[in-house]
């Protein structure tokens, strides 16, 4: 069963120092890609302090249900404080700012949106779930490392997530992109803990860059980062699927949508990345 | 020829407080909808205090690549207080959270990334200009208002912009709406100065809401909104596409794209907004 404290829930908690405002979080080498702390993991993890503090005002907004991050540098793991500005409070919504530093160096600024999900079915709904093989036809991504004491990321000797990629969007792999701009797959919490609304933040920025499907090189970091969350999502797999539309002047859209295992779409995000990858000749 | 001071540039002119980081601004009527400033130009507006301060701090970095912003109450026309706080400068990039106030209500607050756009070709580019008829054979949208006095937005007697919707979208205007979560046209400034990036966040929230076409009703006000400049706009008519994916729980998504006259894709963004739709019978 291994470590408990890695638990999604347990990995993005936030303890309180009594003022409503200041939080300390412990984040988790367990929900990193390539040493970072996932950008969704730290959105999570600012979420609850967010909907912490405006608890404390008096109003049970569990969700975030927007939430907008520009990433000034990346954190280590490890302790990081998170303090919260709380914007304005309303019946159905109330928003808030909400920093992440480490020591007194800022890391990541957020503005969230918080609320409650519901159950609710879906007035409109124009956006079927991505065709996707069967998970067990799909490719697990993300290999244990040589030394699972360094990088104890998705993939390592516990893993934390099974994502399992569409073996048409893996010919970055063995060097033959395919060139669509997109990568797909299942995303799978391996914990026993119930996949809760926060666990599609991290969802949302899970995939590997769709430009790798492009020939992409090196890291793609985040610039900024909006993720909307729409449902509840049902136990079992999440479907995942990132695009790119426009690669130009070394910048890249992505869009990333998930559905859960009824097939709701259930959380939406866009980001603006760096990305180095050449005009083909 | 006009009110020289409703042009975009002037209207969504700062001046500096000598502080570097607060700022007077003069919400021009002519930039409203319904009354109220339409969002794109307030970001429009908070953008240039924004790099007005990273100027200040040494770095030339004219426009926004990322704005989200969240919503906070509407701001009237007027004066307002536009407050800058710099989070990072960088050498292509810095980042800054921006406050736009009225008195002491803070109306909208943002988390702006400021660089500077070029004319670099497209490395990847996979979003075709969407679909309109001709210029004259799309329909020119919002009517002058009654009393030009009361509210001299987009249609009033001396329009600062010229929408014209593709028919196939106009089925609301007549109590039929076509049911697609779609709004597209063309979009023109009608003023003599030079078409800008910053005209671009007005261009993205410039449409009717898109759910317009599934029969909403009333105002469709904005929770979150986010915007990725991509390009300097070519002068002439403008592309824009709003969509909408899922309506649910009284919220929508609304996606949007701008491209110039050339068929460039120079804008996107992505909104969060509350509507009022029931469920068909």
């Amino acid at each position: 069963v291994g470590d408990q404290g890695q638990d999604f829930d347990r990995a993005s908690a936030v303890v309180g120092r009594g003022d409503g405002t200041s939080y300390d979080a412990d984040l988790h080498p367990a929900w990193t890609n390539a040493g970072h702390p996932n950008g969704g993991y730290l959105l999570a993890t600012m979420a609850r302090a967010a909907a912490t503090s405006v608890l404390h005002d008096g109003h049970d907004h569990p969700h975030p249900l927007a939430a907008s991050a520009t990433y000034l540098r990346p954190p280590s793991v490890g302790p990081a404080t998170v303090v919260v500005e709380v914007l304005r409070t309303g019946r159905t919504a109330s928003q808030a700012r909400v920093t992440l530093l480490e020591g007194d160096r800022t890391c990541v600024e957020a503005l969230i949106t918080l609320g409650r999900l519901s159950d609710d079915k879906p007035v409109f709904d124009d956006l079927a779930p991505v065709a996707l093989p069967p998970e067990e036809d799909c490719l697990r991504f993300g290999a244990p490392p040589a030394d699972p004491g360094v990088s104890a990321g998705p993939g390592a000797a516990d893993p934390v997530t099974e994502l399992r990629l569409d073996p048409a969007v893996l010919g970055f792999t063995t060097g033959v992109p395919g060139g669509t701009a997109e990568q797909r797959g299942w995303l799978r919490f391996t914990e026993d803990t119930p996949l809760g609304p926060l666990h599609l933040l991290y969802a949302l920025d899970a995939l590997p860059p769709a430009t790798y499907d492009l020939g992409s090189v090196g890291w793609v970091p985040t610039v900024e980062l909006t993720a909307y969350l729409r449902g509840l999502p049902a136990p079992g797999p999440l479907r995942v699927r990132q695009r790119a539309r426009l690669v130009q002047g070394g910048r890249v859209d992505e869009a990333c949508e998930v559905w859960d295992s009824t097939g709701r779409l259930v959380g939406q995000a866009v980001q603006l990345a760096l990305v180095r990858l050449d005009a083909r000749p």
